[in-house]
């Protein structure tokens, strides 16, 4: 069983499901690991958030673990997607008054990335898209994804593991599947989310471990000239974990000494 | 049967169509009325139009028309909706090099709007959220249509038929399911879509109409005071046909004589 809809076991959904006709939903992607959902409650936290942020009810926490359990009981490793969408309803934009959510969980295999990719770096295609600014929607991980998909498009060289995204003022936001930091000084900096761009589970560890540790962690504009101008930079999600950034056009860097120790706290402290 | 799926009578697809994923994909509305699919070539145009604006291949005209026509056959009057995604593939936002489309035709029955609303026109609400701005995106129907839904859920007033959009500049675009027009000295008047909003036939017939019948159309960027100051506000998609705007907050118009004549038009040369 690889897909659970509404908690049955099923992989279709109606053509009316909101998710499919306007990608009036959310979603998150979560690792399981020898077993263990990883970073549960963190990710139900954002799903919660980014339900509110569309005007959407959260299934309750409890009901959809339970489902997760379902899911993976017979599974070790794989990556597991969370969807949540405003259901089948009235026709026409506007959301009914209490829409009844469609849940679907699935899991999939853990993808096959290239070892180098954590240890010696990845090379960085930047993007001719250019991120659009919506406030509203900033920071959600909703299903309204065309500009990823466009952005991705951009390159088929293997060799290049991820996509840098800019907005249309120019500031660095993103990578298409990952969220970016840079390493300055000492400090670490990472771009602010207030305008566009997707919030992930890992940059906000990151962020609270830097406070912890007492490194300082600015959230901020930055010009590509200022990433390009970097001692370090990385790309963090939950299915890669951490990815040193080796070449840009405009940047190459072999060593990424402060990544390494970020990217075995990463690993290891994984509740 | 009342839904087609790759022509085969169907009401699911699966979860891992890109369509419900990313938001993958582009979508037209249409009227059938009498037995007719109206302005059919028109909507085939815009729908290869936008395949190729996010990268999809087109299904052949035939083939769509096809399928229309078994979905059709024995209805008389209906919205029809045709969603064209690109298909289930592999995991992640690149586009598969040639992936196969799925679509979707959908027959629906016509929507009791009141009669008050063509002849006597509509209440518009303004809404709050402003739309982004995404030249890569700009005028196409695509799937990617979570702002749409958050405006149409800023009124539930059932005296209100419809909400204005403008973009994050203050420039008017739309409104939440047709495109606007403005009377001025005589003159046509509709916003520029070409950073954001969706262009539907109906804009582009009356487009056409303009300069066949020697009536200036303009189309720029319209700031919401010279809208508020026009003679005349419309508006116009493929299911209402035209609805003159008789109060919106700050105008107020009960008279609509240039409204009229074009709504007769649209409504008695439906080729």
């Amino acid at each position: 069983m690889n897909t659970l809809i509404n908690g049955a076991p099923c992989d279709t959904i109606s053509v009316n499901d909101r998710g499919l006709l306007y990608g009036d939903g959310v979603f998150r992607t979560l690792l399981l690991r020898k077993g263990k959902v990883l970073q549960w409650h963190r990710h139900y936290a954002c799903l919660f958030k980014d339900c509110n942020a569309i005007y959407l009810q959260c299934p309750p926490e409890s009901l959809l673990y339970g489902e997760l359990e379902r899911l993976v009981q017979d599974a070790q490793d794989g990556v597991i997607k969370i969807i949540v969408t405003r259901g089948s309803a009235q026709r026409g934009y506007a959301p009914a008054p209490h829409p009844v959510a469609t849940r679907i969980l699935n899991l999939s295999p853990l993808p096959a990335y290239s070892e180098a990719f954590s240890t010696s770096g990845i090379r960085l295609h930047l993007c001719q898209l250019r991120l659009g600014q919506q406030p509203r929607l900033a920071g959600v991980k909703h299903l309204n994804r065309l500009e990823n998909v466009l952005a991705a498009a951009e390159w088929d060289d293997p060799d290049i593991a991820e996509g840098l995204l800019l907005d249309e003022s120019g500031y660095v936001i993103e990578a298409v599947r990952s969220n970016i930091f840079m390493v300055k000084n000492g400090d670490l900096i990472t771009p602010d989310l207030s305008r566009c761009g997707v919030s992930g589970v890992q940059r906000e560890r990151l962020i609270e471990w830097a406070a912890q540790q007492g490194v300082k962690c600015k959230i901020m504009d930055v010009p590509l000239d200022d990433l390009l101008a970097a001692d370090e930079i990385f790309l963090v999600n939950s299915v890669i974990g951490l990815w040193p950034v080796r070449e840009l056009p405009g940047y190459h860097c072999e060593h990424h000494p402060v990544a390494q120790v970020i990217q075995d706290w990463l690993a290891h402290d994984s509740n």
